[in-house]
């Protein structure tokens, strides 16, 4: 079944001590598109400018992303410049661009109205509230988010649980959101809040996903060198969103291997800038790193 | 077969945001050799104080552990007082009187010198090699350390390296000794200098495990409430010691395993003060949670 995707494109400028990249495709819904593409169908909502590069929607055309509800409209696109510090796990933003994603109100298609799974990208809670009311009762929604918006939003951030399925959030967040230190004792604050299930992320040391039949605890794949971490959480939402459109049933069990599954993807994601890697990849190389996760986890090979 | 356990044994008095207590059972030998004791007949070999109480020594004695390697010298028992901050991830050192501890020179009785399995617990690295000098052929040596020996040690730590068949140390302690940030490398940078296998623990995020044919990475248990994480890392390296000297072969396989059960028991550990929790633990209540684990670590349940 297609997955609608809904969240910014941007253009990124990424400094690393790895080295600096400049007019990068970026954006939640670039990533989580591209990587639900390996596992479904996928539909894009989101909003650009008239400088938005013919070479950028080609990636995505490339793996057959319908782009019906991608609004070009004028203005320039959305840009975000980034800089990663020596361990790559702390970045700050040295400047932010909203440009046309400022007045984005996402248009739903028809086509897009009727799509039965909905990944609702990091963008402010109004908007992902605005899609859901476009929606004609979408069979499981999963929702991303992040700091800003429990911020300046964490009131529409809680009226939107009761509205999704899956939320996905990294572990500051989820203390932030539920003011609960302990992992488990704030996933359980979020559950109780609406969503079935909550999927921490953990950065290097994996995911925590927590349901209503129990938990499932996965780690990162672990790499010798990271180049670029920007995208790595919108490509797990895009993974494990796409991979769930793909089975009969969404519980514990599928959940927990749609986690494998957005893990194996972000692990391409982090290896290059951008969509570089995740843009070449091949099913091929996907089995073969799903094979090392695989092993790495099981303690009876 | 056999595991003998060296490290010290201590008096603890542990501050925590649950509250205060004195007079606990600790040391590294202590935790070391209650949790391998799960698993297999354990030899102690420690130094304590005229003054070290019977009910003390009765906890190993009820888990018939072999305290024929422990000396009784004039003097104090070593004491340690520590404080943990809210989160109960960083803890601060308020004071540490070596006592009987400062002039320790384990004195192996022949019955010790000839045991197959070894676990080096965390002390000064001249100690630890005293031991193995003294040892005929072990078939397999786990050492532990910390930063301090990593501090004032260095050079002795890593002419260690070649003698030892594993070598358990916490994240910042594997950077610190490898100037590696990055685990996958550090583990590489460690067992090039001897050890088959490296056991990097993270805490709350489990353990990465290194070996020649390949990794193994676990979460920790998730608890919703952690009283005294004192003596947790101890108990993981009597663990999954204990556990290998019940095996047949040591492999990643088989020491895979090994930090499954390592992982379980420090999960009981941290639930109360001292040993409190693992001198009173039922098969019953391992069995449970080894399940909970196995569980929580599978994709496919």
């Amino acid at each position: 079944m297609s997955v609608l995707v809904v969240g910014t494109v941007g253009i990124d400028r990424v400094e690393t001590p790895h080295g600096e990249r400049s007019d990068l495709l970026g954006g939640s819904a670039s990533f989580a598109g591209l990587a639900a593409s390996f596992h479904a169908p996928v539909s894009l909502n989101s909003v650009v400018g008239e400088d938005f590069p013919a070479h950028h929607r080609a990636i995505w055309e490339k793996r057959k992303i319908d782009l019906s509800g991608l609004q070009v409209v004028q203005g320039k696109t959305f840009r975000w410049h980034g800089q990663y510090e020596q361990n790559m796990n702390n970045r700050r933003t040295i400047s932010t661009d909203l440009n046309v994603v400022a007045d984005f109100q996402p248009q739903l298609p028809e086509g897009q109205k009727k799509l039965p799974f909905v990944l609702l990208g990091n963008l402010a809670p109004d908007l992902q509230h605005s899609v859901l009311d476009q929606m004609q009762k979408p069979k499981f929604v999963v929702a991303d988010t992040m700091n800003l918006w429990i911020d300046i939003a964490r009131t529409r951030l809680l009226e939107l649980l009761p509205r999704i399925d899956l939320l996905i959030l990294n572990d500051s967040e989820a203390t932030q959101l539920s003011d609960e230190p302990n992992l488990v004792r704030a996933a359980r604050w979020l559950r109780e809040r609406g969503p079935r299930y909550v999927a921490v992320k953990k950065g290097e040391h994996g995911c925590f996903l927590s349901g209503p039949e129990g938990a499932f605890a996965a780690p990162a794949v672990p790499l010798e060198q990271v180049l670029d971490p920007t995208g790595a959480g919108d490509t797990f939402a895009g993974g494990l969103t796409g991979y769930l459109a793909g089975q009969k049933e969404a519980n514990l069990s599928t959940l927990a291997q749609g986690v494998i599954e957005g893990t194996i993807l972000a692990s391409f994601t982090v290896e290059d800038f951008s969509l570089n890697r995740l843009a070449s990849l091949s099913e091929k190389e996907i089995a073969s790193r799903r094979r090392d996760l695989l092993r790495l986890i099981n303690p009876n090979p």
